[in-house]
């Protein structure tokens, strides 16, 4: 059988890989595969479909008999849809000043969903009980924005990890305080990978209330789930995700890419897999005279400084972003389809041109 | 070459469609193609890979030189940012009353875009420069909100069309007032192949300034675009749509379907063969006794008012809405897949579920 | 003693009144001496004083031992926020179209409150159970906003009123659909002067369960209330105000405005004069010959048609305004300190300026 | 002649001040007289008053010939109005940590505004352009909140003021980046007299855009003011303010608080007694052994740190609060009606307490 034709043209050369973001990988094949299983005939629209009906039962050995999967397009849409379910229109949210909610979204959380943000410095962007007591107060006083929910994000946007147990005494914490607990997963597969524990062992068994829950990063062409853990916490979730522009009219599309992935351990085989990659570039440009690495690697993101000139000939040879171009600080992250190859060639790239 | 394995399993039957909704079918095999083409390799995320740089070359051929296309997820993401994107924070939107903004987005432009919508109801979904009329005035009235802009239909939620001298004269018009016209084009194809003429000749052509540009209806997995023709009157479009939680990271993979749909012809033939099979459905359903054709049938849309108890018991064989079910009006749509097989199985229901 | 001697100048003349509205009066001098006796001495900030704490047994005696007030800057004020505290983010209002949060607003209950909006044409800006039941469906559709509140005004903005049985038949009909019930009570006095009747016996009595009661059309300088009859149905009302911009820092001196009008009579006296005053208004215009008396004149507006270029004239002699200048319709608005003067000298003016 | 007689009665003591707030005062008594010139007769309502139009000239005799005042309700109401009127939909606002527009306003910039606040920390409460510097970058990039205006509070909400070259500094780097300056001037008249200059000379003289300009704090019953300066950066605001719920409709009695206040000096005296008694303050309690005064005493505040047990034994016997309780850290605040007899009682108290 030929494969069918279409009118649209590759325009970019497939073996091209850098460091840039594990979001400008494409999708894995076996997602690939799962959309042609998908597709054909007709399934109703907004969600009603059997693919969605089916990721439950796969959300819910996940992450717990209770957990209840919404799927939606993209992090910001998830983590939006996710905070406005457990805030009151009074109500703040806690995190750390790195968070995605608060650097990244365009201030989406503050003009789409109403939502303050109360901000923690963090050394690692790592929330823990004393820093959210930093602004976990004023419960009462109408001059302040309510903090209701604790969000933090696993594996962080520095490529760091909460333990289990981290997230247990946030989570004890928040809830002594009447708070919820969000969880920002986008890459919470590489968390699960590197700390060798299923997704619901920092999740549902330690008390996180809602999570996002990532896809696109993790090997699909987009998609992402807001999953309820704690129903008490949430009402009329499909009402919000539609008023927040997060509900796909074809979802089954969205929903068997979160099938492919999780049904099995694909989610499971491309984190490692990235997480690995990581942690050899890593060791490589550790061992490089001259380069620094700034946290922790224990996701598949690795920060570094190095000196300015030297990220500039590099990036020429490489794509990769600088983190904090003033102090040389430079983010190279891995993905699924990383190479040994791929990072043996940047790592010898990099000592060169450290050594010119 | 074996196709590649996958942990998600087909959980439908793909012979079976309806009646029920354009968003019902899946995606054209072309599409599915060029999802593979697109695959593979690093793309840069959020816009700047190349499909999405092709795009406006083929959104150019569409809508005129000026013309550029900025890609969002679903039909209520494209209208709420394309209307935010010509109104400012006192502005409003004169729509007909039935218009998708108004009854079907879940208050997402008012809670989202911060917009009000002035509403005239309308006999057919189509707005007139009379109708028009009667929200368009009150601009220095600080009391009111300051209209802005028009927004169209085109095809209309009634399965109605404007020609291209109607919404030329509706854009003169609003153009007259100081307001911007927006179309909502979420069926555009439709409008074009049943009035078989270009895009152009009822968008660019006739002073439209924006419009959202449907590709999930027109055979997509997902997929729209916001096109602006009138650069003058937009400012920021990626800060909006990134705002607007419209953003996709792997933004290749929704180009690259609107270049499959546009590039050529699929665009054409698929919205061309859904109003053919609207059409048979309409003669076929006007021939049986008792059944009354309620607006002119002219794109993939048939709306027909019969007795309450046939359309029961004809949803249980055929799966469709009700429209208006105090009236007995039900909504029969045909997609790019429904077959001349389907239509006819579906009148002769029809024909029996009348005759018991 | 001397009055205090201030730098403000007098610039107008106190003894111009007309007909444009009830907010062109100035304040009640029982209300001036009242803010004379609430000032001096320090007194707790945003709502903490004595003031505040008095007037909610005043509240009390009119609304029942449920009431509670919160007292806010402006009308617009009072319905964003008693709307906003009766609804969820993905709630919408049923309102008459000619309701004042729809025309009169600004927009400011869509882009403050996130509110959808579900209007419906009336004869005579009353709703009535069948005229709800046009918007009252879809509570579980997620793509329509979710309709949880139905917004009427006592006495209307057309100057029309509610009997108790009306309204009891409104909440009835509304509690049934799990609606809640928001009075509009900009013009309550009116009504209740008309009605002849305590303005609990169309409010708590029937099943009101919050409201917007007005203080600066019935003779304050400023200053309404939102009352919560319902205490069930409302939560965190001292920081929706706060995040509503309708928090007063020196609250005493609205509270005492509102005790000055409320505590005895005031309220009633002032409220009846501006009714009796409307009534001579319409009786004398409807004597000349060509005038048209719109609406039932209930309370203190009268609604006239009359030649456009006649109104022009009387405009110059007069101040008022046109309500649908197309039409010829104009309204004209009696306050607490309209004359029978006013009155006699306002009809002798129109019947010459007819007569020309 | 007799006072008026009201229904309203004195629920206070005249006699009591404390050190709670400049909110806690009443208003002065030229301002009382001014409502009463003020008053009778109909006045054109919402602003279009001969005494708003009269306070136009009087905010040009203080802030140049291109100022305009737009009364508003509250400081709230005028900060988010007048940032909202400088930022689009993206924009995003420059301010210190400790900003009254991040601290205590409950949300209202961020939920009504749609304004997403880039903080710094700032050791005094005043921001610099490197401070500044922080937070101005990334002005191209989607994923950010644009920063488009820096606000800045004068006198700050620690007590602290700008010189008018700090000023300067600050709208000279601002305006190099493309931003606006906002003057957050709750306390404006306790600057400029404690500067001994102008208003004008560190607003309109230094490069301010716009500025929230207090009456309220400065004797008012309650009344501020959006006063614009560079008119080129600001559209409709009389829309703005409408849709932020902030239009008085008898504006005449907003207006003439202000004429009362700025027409000559009363604006100025009453802010020089408040920082007079700061001052008596601030050196009676830095005699007294374990006081430790914060910051420079520089308006009419004064920061000092104390053992908590004495502030709660003196917190019984006058009003005032802890800023930062944990840190024993709390805040006097004098007012214009503060006598020096009442800062000696209180000196007095604070020594007794400190010696038991």
């Amino acid at each position: 059988m030929n494969p069918p034709k279409t009118d649209a043209r590759r325009h970019h050369d497939p073996q091209v890989r850098g460091f840039a973001s594990d979001n400008y990988a494409g999708a894995h094949p076996e997602v690939m595969a799962a959309l042609a299983l998908a597709n054909g005939g007709h399934q109703v629209a907004y969600g009603e479909d059997d693919y969605t009906e089916h990721l439950q039962g796969i959300i819910r050995s996940h992450f717990g008999p209770t957990a209840e999967a919404f799927p939606v397009f993209n992090g910001t849409g998830a983590n939006v849809v996710a905070l406005q379910a457990v805030t009151d229109r009074w109500g703040a949210v806690i995190c750390a000043e790195s968070a995605h909610i608060n650097v990244d979204e365009g201030g989406a959380p503050e003009r789409m969903g109403g939502l303050k943000l109360l901000t923690v410095p963090t050394p690692d962007g790592k929330l823990t009980p004393e820093l959210i007591d930093r602004q976990a107060w004023g419960f009462d006083d109408e001059h302040r924005a309510m903090p209701q929910v604790v969000s933090i994000t696993q594996s962080t946007e520095l490529g760091t990890l909460y333990t289990p147990d981290e997230i247990r005494a946030i989570c004890d914490h928040a809830h002594a305080h009447g708070l919820k607990v969000h969880l920002d997963g986008s890459r919470i597969a590489n968390a699960a990978a590197s700390l060798n524990v299923p997704m619901r062992t920092f999740t549902n068994a330690v008390g996180v209330d809602i999570l996002s829950l990532g896809g696109t990063k993790n090997g699909a062409l987009f998609g992402e789930a807001v999953v309820v853990i704690n129903q008490d916490a949430v009402r009329r979730m499909k009402h919000l995700r539609k008023l927040s522009m997060q509900l796909a009219s074809k979802m089954r599309f969205v929903s068997v890419q979160l099938e492919a992935l999780l049904a099995k351990d694909l989610w499971l085989r491309n984190a490692r897999h990235a997480n690995e990659m990581a942690q050899r570039l890593a060791e490589g440009a550790r061992a490089v005279h001259g380069v620094e690495i700034l946290h922790p690697v224990q996701a598949n993101g690795v920060f570094a400084r190095l000196p300015h000139e030297v990220s500039l000939r590099l990036q020429k040879r490489f794509r990769f972003y600088f983190w904090d171009e003033a102090a040389g600080d430079v983010r190279w992250m891995c993905a699924y389809d990383t190479t040994e190859e791929d990072v043996d060639l940047f790592v010898a790239a990099l000592k060169e041109e450290m050594a010119r």
